[in-house]
């Protein structure tokens, strides 16, 4: 393990956080727009480091979905840049006066919103995430140092020295943004506990990664993306309706983690709702492991277990389970979820207000798919994450998310009696 | 260690976290007045168990001063009550609705403050802490786990016991507080792991304390209270005010984490500064250690060293550092700061401005003493901790700071395309 390398990296990112904490709106977002065009100029030098990766995958018999995160190309390249360009377009949330208040002594207090300072990122082979956690960390004034996938290594470094240049030519500190490139465990072990100059980790990748990061750092996490999401169908759900929903939440893209795992359903609307629902479930080819009562009457499902009722599938399977009530149901939900998402589709306003009101989720729906917990489809125009914990932010994390904030006093001779 | 027992307690404050979210706050007010009554009511007993601490304390040869804050009289239990009726006395800040939203397709998005659900407390042998903690996490709906000082144990008992069947005659789950009762550290160490059931672990008390919280929780962690606070004296600073607010903020209560731990002092006011705060602080029995252009104008005190810079002394000794300009000043600051609360002391607009903006602490303040930095001063009305973090919470922690959110979301059959 380089520690020296490491604890010069967060060296060069804590000192280069007051001078992007000051820069000015226009000299973020120009900087973001001529990174963009940059990532495009640059798109055969990043193309050639990608192969790098892409040859040494193969050779080292990476699955072919991980081959497939890992490659680059022209149209990828250019939705990279095109994501920069819009988080330029989105407003700097720093500056912004949060609160003001004056006390009877006089004195004048101001909550002021301010970036974080050093943001560590965690993530997998996907060099996306490279260009994507330096536009929204840069746009927020926070420094970002990247602890990348080691098979994503030539083309994240590839992405970090575009980057580093354009910073240099726009006169903006380079140190903005820093790519760990020694990939052995200790290293990443080390980074996690770099507490004198990184103020925050996030994780983005698999339950594995996250659960590691979250076990081994001191420096403060925020855990992100486990979503064991559930649709409970309430006596008086609109049949048509929740076919439609859990068919969307369901299979719409299995692989992401707002997507449905497991189904609650009320004993009273089985009869109705799963004839149709097995039907079109099978036609997406959707496993179901399900409890007795729902296997009375569909055929050929599998009896689901207590694993089945905690996991976060990812793939075209889903969990049902059957209860008596509004009670049982959130209980049960309250039990299994990752605090991630979690719809109710009912006719009845009294139980649509218990179920927002009890589940304890991020993002509690009515009458709609799980789908649309996203910094996108939520209008914060950009996403860095969707927190499953309390602390700091919950559910989808945009710019405002990536700030802290301060508080100024203006006195004139104030003392404390 | 007893890891079952405190999984029981993890799971009988997880199962509680619901139907506290679901109080009225006037259920919460009336529950802890009655709690306030009853620690008055039951003064001799807690008294009595006091004195089994305080006689263990004495045996085992505990410090003045620890006994000093051990020790309960009739005075202190009525402090507790009162603090306890304030809390009741300040707005619930939970079911407020921080943002409301509609999207394009139709979905109504509420952001709504919601408790935080289980926060764990590790502090020290101050059973008052165990009267306060319960109270700002009950109003907020949160349910508390406690682990005192085991010096404290019959006393923190005592206390639990009482809130305990306060509850119970209010018919409100008792437990919404819990004591842990071993005090070995492995079972402190389970505690700082218990992420299925802890939502939240705040540290109260030493720099010590709070380092290992750091070091070994995987629980999400507020630090607080570790003050390195420093004041700049600028060239055009009121010689008198500077004074004035010195020794304010260095000896108004010197064990306190506001309170001031060096100063920086711009050379071409060192002559005019010094002479009448040396004798100021000498009145005070402030002992000195400083660089050498301080020492060249004071007789007698100590060099500083590296070590000084970066000591919280909560003692009546100071640091005294000159330097030849504001931006010294403030790398100065940056460097040596926990991000605690520091002060500019100047006559200067634009200075104050700049060191406002580039300081990077929770409280910055300009011509008044660190010692606001705190939960009442700002009108808070209560006070958990000061925050040091940059993550959820920072500077003061008040009642709104001991919660989170959630998006409540509703549509009317709404799919992702």
């Amino acid at each position: 393990m380089d520690m020296t390398k490491l604890e010069t990296l967060g060296e060069r990112a804590r000192a280069a956080k007051y001078s992007l904490a000051a820069l000015k709106e226009e000299q973020k977002n120009q900087a973001l727009c001529r990174a963009a065009d940059a990532l495009m100029d640059n798109r055969e030098f990043l193309l050639r480091e990608n192969e790098k990766d892409l040859q040494a995958g193969q050779k080292n018999g990476m699955r072919p979905g991980l081959l497939d995160r890992l490659a680059l190309d022209e149209k990828r390249i250019a939705a990279m840049a095109e994501g920069l360009r819009q988080i330029a377009s989105l407003p700097d949330p720093v500056g912004e006066v949060l609160e003001t208040f004056s006390r009877p002594n006089g004195l004048v207090i101001n909550k002021l919103r301010v970036p974080i300072g050093v943001i560590g990122i965690i993530y997998e082979a996907r060099p996306n995430v490279t260009a994507d956690a330096f536009g929204l960390c840069f746009k927020t004034g926070n420094a970002v140092i990247l602890k990348g996938g080691s098979d994503a290594l030539c083309s994240n470094a590839a992405i970090e020295t575009v980057l580093r240049q354009t910073l240099e030519d726009c006169r903006i500190t380079p140190d903005a943004i820093a790519l760990i490139r020694n990939c052995d465990r200790s290293t990443t072990a080390a980074f996690m506990r770099l507490n004198e100059y990184v103020d925050l980790l996030i994780p983005r990748g698999g339950a594995g990664l996250i659960r590691a990061v979250v076990e081994n750092a001191t420096v403060p996490v925020i855990e992100t993306g486990t979503g064991n999401c559930h649709i409970f169908v309430d006596e008086s759900a609109d049949i048509d309706m929740a076919v439609r929903i859990i068919l969307n939440a369901k299979t719409q893209r299995v692989s992401v983690c707002n997507a449905c795992e497991s189904l609650v359903i009320h004993t009273k609307v089985r009869d109705r709702l799963l004839p149709a629902l097995a039907a079109a479930l099978k036609e997406k080819q959707v496993q179901i492991r399900a409890d007795e009562r729902v296997r009375e009457v569909i055929d050929g499902c599998l009896a689901a277990t207590e694993e089945d009722y905690a996991a976060e599938y990812l793939d075209y399977i889903i969990s049902m389970k059957t209860v008596d009530s509004l009670e049982e149901a959130i209980a049960h939900i309250n039990r299994y979820s990752t605090g991630h998402s979690e719809a109710i589709l009912t006719g009845s306003q009294e139980n649509a207000e218990r179920f927002l009101q009890e589940v304890d989720s991020a993002c509690v729906y009515v009458n709609a798919s799980t789908r649309f917990t996203d910094g996108f489809e939520f209008g914060f125009g950009a996403e860095i994450g969707i927190s499953t914990q309390k602390l700091h932010a919950r559910g989808p994390m945009g710019l405002k998310e990536l700030t802290s904030y301060k508080y100024t006093i203006r006195g004139n001779g104030q003392v404390r009696g």
